[in-house]
């Protein structure tokens, strides 16, 4: 169904390595791309990082990330552009088929969801122009209802595919992680909507039971409960091309070494989706 | 917006006390109406928990729960219809509003959602004629999505009408639980959809940082992000006109003392909705 040479590895997934580690472990198991992360790409410099990826011969699936629009405080919000227009120039020179945008919970005081979805849509089109002129992809990711509140107001496919199809679709699109959307009666009719809009295709899995704060209870591909053939088939439907990226938050996936983490993606991945 | 007169206390928030003392507690606060649990109905016996809550002079909001439909096993799946007949015949003998129906996950093994689903509309449908008799009506209470694994894969309040709709009014409705719900943009619309088939509604808020396993997350009105004046009004708006139910699921609620809990429930009650 979708073949090794569609995989990538997102470097949160083994997040003790430094970026040309990351690489490197890549072109060690014949990983073809990798989803960065900011943080990292700082750490080790952007020209340093871009060079390293193309020395390592990958594919940069996506960069992780921007967004966190929702702020009251104007000062706030203008910082949040600002970072949001550098995220932009980082994705650019790192040729990454997107930038993932996590667009933030509710306002602080407020409890206002209408309001912080304004806002999302409102900062989104300030970012547009220059997504454009760099050739950036802006990829607005909806995150499980869990992180509502905190993260993202955007729930559903369909949240962030309201928002995205309010531009044109050279700048802004949407990402699929599989554990944010599995759980979506609506979820087949909202890939179907989506068509060319999809960005990014992000997959582990949904394990149980939930850790105290939820952000690390994901698991490798097969772990959980996720449908994973069934989600990829709506995501091949609509016309994605891209990568299928593994992005596994995990307290025990952190913890093993990174050359197993990448040998039980590449066989999961096969036995999940090959 | 909804009065005092209008509150319920479920007996899950103060499950320290046996049946006979959560109705002295609802008769102590005026609060006027209270849901039960079978277990603790099992506890007190049917005929004297039904004596006490009439002693009391309580209205009794609902009767929690039955459900739990999905399995593979024929015999599992016989035996959780019989429990459900049982429960109907509690509610009736309770003259409880609603049969609080909490549907279950994954059928074990499988991460078949749609046959989930389809199971858990058989069972209903096979529950009908028994509901329609005794005059009980079945609330399908939609459960937020990080529950769809393992305990209700209706994680939207129109997966729940969307089965609800496929039987008869008196028969089946669905629960409005803004713990669970309140996070969907598409809620507004679907309780407008819902008109007459809200048996009933429950209310506690969302609190962060969610504890492991996320059961017992939940908090007072007032203590997190949900914003109950907007979800009550499109409940009211629906046509709905029975109780609003408090139901907290809180280790720190359940470690107070009840009568600072019932008279906490009834100011934020009013703070939030009066």
């Amino acid at each position: 169904m979708i073949g090794l040479d569609r995989l990538s590895l997102n470097q949160a997934t083994v997040r003790g390595l430094d970026l040309p580690q990351a690489a490197d472990l890549c072109a060690r198991h014949d990983i073809p791309a990798i989803g960065l992360w900011r943080d990292k790409v700082a750490a080790s410099g952007l020209a340093r990082s871009a060079a390293a990826v193309r020395a390592a011969g990958l594919h940069v699936s996506s960069l992780c990330r921007g967004g966190f629009f929702t702020h009251a405080d104007p000062a706030a919000r203008a910082a949040a552009l600002a970072d949001n227009r550098q995220a932009i120039t980082e994705a650019a020179e790192l040729a990454a088929d997107t930038l993932v945008l996590v667009s933030g919970g509710l306002v602080p005081g407020s409890r206002d969801l209408p309001l912080a979805r304004r806002m999302i849509a409102d900062a989104i089109g300030e970012l547009v122009p220059a997504a454009q002129r760099l050739g950036v992809r802006l990829g607005i990711e909806a995150l499980h209802p869990m992180f509502c509140a905190d993260r993202c107001v955007l729930s559903r496919l369909g949240d962030a595919l309201d928002i995205a199809l309010q531009f044109p679709a050279d700048a802004v699109g949407v990402v699929v992680d599989t554990y944010h959307v599995w759980w979506d009666s609506g979820l087949a009719a909202e890939l179907a909507r989506a068509q060319d809009r999809i960005t990014s295709f992000q997959l582990c899995d949904w394990v149980l039971p939930l850790p105290a704060d939820v952000l690390l209870g994901r698991g490798h591909l097969g772990d959980g409960t996720i449908d994973f053939r069934q989600i990829a088939a709506g995501v091949l439907a609509a016309g994605y091309r891209g990568y299928a990226e593994i992005e596994i938050f995990s307290q025990q996936v952190w913890d093993a070494p990174p050359d197993l983490t990448a040998d039980t993606i590449r066989r999961r991945f096969s036995a999940q989706l090959g």
